[in-house]
């Protein structure tokens, strides 16, 4: 697949010429966002979704030249050919089908392999059947008794979209099973949670694809000995995760029960499958899950079918381009005015950072043009009390505020003020756009504002499993269509591979310490050989 | 005081031009870090505290300018100015005095309008006889029953810095008294708090200086009228954390017990005061909190104390300098291996971000350089399975990793691979600061790393209540050194004040709707008036 590059691209030069233009005065956003019709120009709506862009740093030429660029970057058609299984993923030679995850292929004919939508409807319907089993009892735990708790032992995108979901709903669900998750490899990671469950009632589900990531076995292994430790079977109290015929697949290991997952669904793209679908369903029950994935479905249609100038996802992709490739800001900042969404930019982070932060084009090229930005974020109005300091006064970054209309707790409200907190929150949440726009004059400098400092405002009518899935598979398609527009893979992630080949290595050094004390580690650079035997001595 | 300009200064010229010829192969870190005495001579040690900025793009030349640039600033000056108590908060008149609430001020006579160390000296007393009172059930709750649990009412730097110190120590030290926190206006934060509470047996602590934050105002009402709803009686189950003579310091308004806070300590250097001393005072026993507060006091020592070229805080305040002022990286994330720390980047990030996020020089004039960056973070291995992949092949940000020599936990341990959990986690801390800086060629270009990416790792012995100190001491003296080096006031904040002006002028209209149903947005800007009239119809 030969391309155009990115910047050779006719809009690109384009974009790039009108960027320059764009500090004269009249093109502060003061100015811009007095046009009455402003917010109407920019700004979409779909199906309870609203994408408010009128206070970004862009005109009618620019969105124009925006959407060229998509055009000739064939964004849509990629988009197209991804949703319908072709192999979009070609450094890794598979499909991207995380959309049919959420019971949509156009054409589910044309795909040859497998019969990727009655695979996924069989774990589905396994997902079901087991989770109503564990609420109604009829599995229970070695000791007999219900269970109440689950662990997720997964790292990464094992572990990340879930729990933004899982804390997501838990504000407005209370769950049947509570969820844990022991992500990391730190010991004290495992101590803190074997503090916080009864290992009597409580499900381990072990989350990993090749069922040899690093991190999750050594998690595994350490479970395996604390349930022994318990006189508990680890065949009672374990479920896997994991693809067909891994050693987590293997009867021979017996678990309570194993989900697959497949490779045509990556790691950060996998909510929506038994990654998620299992836990979820266990903690809110497979009917929630459901209306998640009904969420997720029609982000999905949009994202695929709405027009260039109508599609949300492709339009907020196209955004941060300009932001990151023509106004040169480093960063996004994704600031949810809702405590339920804590764990949003967590899992954008991973998601964004994971999928754009590319050094090679599609074609294997390397890239000359920036790809990939730092995403971060806390919820407002926390953040304002926080970091904002820098967002106004400091080096600027674009913003994504999030707002709900409606909250979900309903019983007696004090106010204060003369309006009650939701309203408070709003308030803060439309100065803080307001305020980064327009800025303010004045003499004593340092109460001087400059203004003109992008955002974005998103709103969801409520927090329901169907917004929350709007909202993840949103992100998915903005990535995804960025990574198309950029020109590079969104789906692999070779640069996470070195660091590994050198803790391995370490590892095996490691390893012969462990059973021959008089072993040395000269053979390291005196860094290296510095820390380990530090490590060894249990002291600087 | 009128001062040379930061990039006036003769060492700046020289550091531009140094880091000019940066980009000449020799300089890339897979050389640099070839020398045998690399780590030796960048790298620092002070009781059981490390230091290793081997990692970081600097040759000897480097260093030399930089400490030129901190003996030009006359770094060392300001900082014995800020502990003796002199005004070092111009703008705000103010005096910085958290090194004294570790009990350290060099000669406390010079101090005329108040004896400061005798008023930190009753109000930890204070402390001391409440928490003991609470613990041993002197105290006890309107129903009769002892406290099991405590709520923080507070936000940003009355919250941020006790939730990274309560965070860690919970790793160690089993809490007498359970801690939660209520800091976000969003009425569905509070609705969680008081899902996990008993409100029985549960001490309520209003934080705030002036006691008109209007986020903690707003949740303070909201207790209250909980309380109310449980027919418990409010002055048995309130304190308060609050300047002398603020209304929450009103003897009318009965509360259990009221701590002051002093104008000479600012909001996110207050973790060592009240804010976080009452807290972490009844969460582990006043006695956690003295050794917690001598780690703070060496590492202030320290800072004070050690010449230039071995003084740990600030040698890492003029790398940090170097990354973003001449190597212009924008962000910087902090790594810690080790999920006791987990709350550390979001501390640091308010701490940092807020003090150095300036648009201002200290004698007020506009910045035409690059004050305060982006701070992000999560602990790793996490992180690896997140981010990492931007770090390795997308645009590069130094990382500061952080590593703690023995684990907490001291049970069973399975290992996996033939090494320990913890052996896992520092072989991969240490491989992927190697990854960071070797690269690797490839002419696979998907998995080629350009390397050359810089980090620190800072190290220390275990998670005591004194590490925990001086982790904390050592970023608070890290930011002020970094503040007094650019020529800004690391201790003021008024790029917070527009974004509170313009929410309130929407409170002013959101009251006036509450109490007349047909008044109108009508005087609104058009995006104004929509999110507005959204919030009110409950939909979009």
């Amino acid at each position: 697949m030969v391309q155009t590059r990115f910047n050779d691209r006719k809009a690109f030069q384009n974009l790039n010429r009108l960027s320059k233009n764009l500090n004269e005065d009249k093109f502060h956003l003061k100015h811009m966002i007095q046009d009455k019709k402003r917010l109407e120009n920019f700004s979409l709506k779909f199906d309870g979704f609203f994408y408010d862009f009128s206070k970004q740093r862009i005109d009618d030429r620019v969105m124009e030249e925006l959407l060229n660029l998509a055009r000739q970057a064939e964004a849509k058609k990629k988009f197209s050919q991804m949703v319908s299984g072709e192999i979009v993923n070609i450094t890794e030679n598979r499909a991207a089908l995380h959309t049919a995850a959420r019971g949509f292929i156009p054409d589910p004919a044309n795909l040859t392999d497998m019969d990727v939508l009655s695979e996924i409807n069989r774990v589905n319907s396994q997902i079901k059947e087991f989770s109503a089993k564990i609420h109604n009892s009829q599995i229970r735990s070695d000791s007999g008794k219900p269970f109440t708790d689950a662990v997720v032992i997964g790292i990464g995108g094992s572990y990340l979209g879930c729990e933004f979901v899982y804390t997501a709903l838990k504000h407005c669900i209370e769950p049947k099973i509570k969820l844990h998750f022991l992500s990391n490899v730190d010991i004290d990671n495992f101590g803190q949670v074997i503090k916080t469950i009864n290992p009597e009632t409580c499900l381990w589900i072990v989350i990993s694809k090749s069922y040899t990531t690093t991190e999750t076995m050594a998690n595994l292994k350490q479970v395996l000995l604390f349930l022994k430790n318990n006189k508990l079977d680890p065949s009672s109290h374990l479920v896997t995760v994991t693809a067909k015929g891994s050693p987590g697949d293997d009867p021979a290991n017996k678990v309570l029960d194993s989900f697959h997952m497949f490779d045509f669904i990556g790691g950060r793209y996998s909510v929506t499958s038994a990654v998620g679908g299992l836990p979820l369903s266990l903690a809110f029950g497979f009917d929630i899950f459901t209306r998640f994935l009904k969420g997720c479905h029609a982000m999905d249609l949009h994202a695929v079918n709405a027009p260039e100038k109508q599609n949300i996802p492709l339009i907020s992709a196209l955004i941060s381009i300009w932001n990151s490739n023509f106004l040169h800001y480093p960063a996004q900042a994704i600031i949810p005015y809702c405590s339920a969404l804590s764990k949003l930019a967590p899992h954008v982070q991973q998601l964004y950072m994971e999928s754009l932060g590319k050094g090679v084009t599609f074609d294997g090229n390397l890239i000359d043009y920036k790809t990939g930005i730092i995403i971060f974020g806390e919820p407002g109005t926390n953040a304002q009390h926080s970091f904002f300091q820098l967002a106004h006064q400091g080096s600027p970054f674009p913003v994504e505020f999030i707002g709900v209309v409606t909250p979900v707790y309903n019983k007696d409200q004090a106010g204060s003020n003369g309006v009650y907190n939701h309203q408070e929150l709003w308030a803060n949440m439309i100065a803080q756009a307001k305020a980064l726009a327009m800025g303010k004059d004045d003499d004593n400098k340092a109460k001087y504002f400059t203004g003109n400092r992008p955002s974005s405002t998103l709103v969801i009518n409520n927090l329901t499993p169907e917004s929350i899935g709007m909202l993840l598979a949103f992100y998915e398609a903005r990535t995804v269509y960025e990574g198309f527009i950029l020109g590079i893979n969104p789906f692999d992630q070779f640069g996470v591979e070195l660091g590994k080949i050198l803790a391995s290595q370490i590892r095996d050094h490691i390893k012969q310490k462990n059973t021959d004390e008089t072993y040395t580690f000269d053979s390291f650079d005196p860094a290296t050989k510095f820390y380990l035997d530090t490590l060894f001595n249990g002291s600087l």
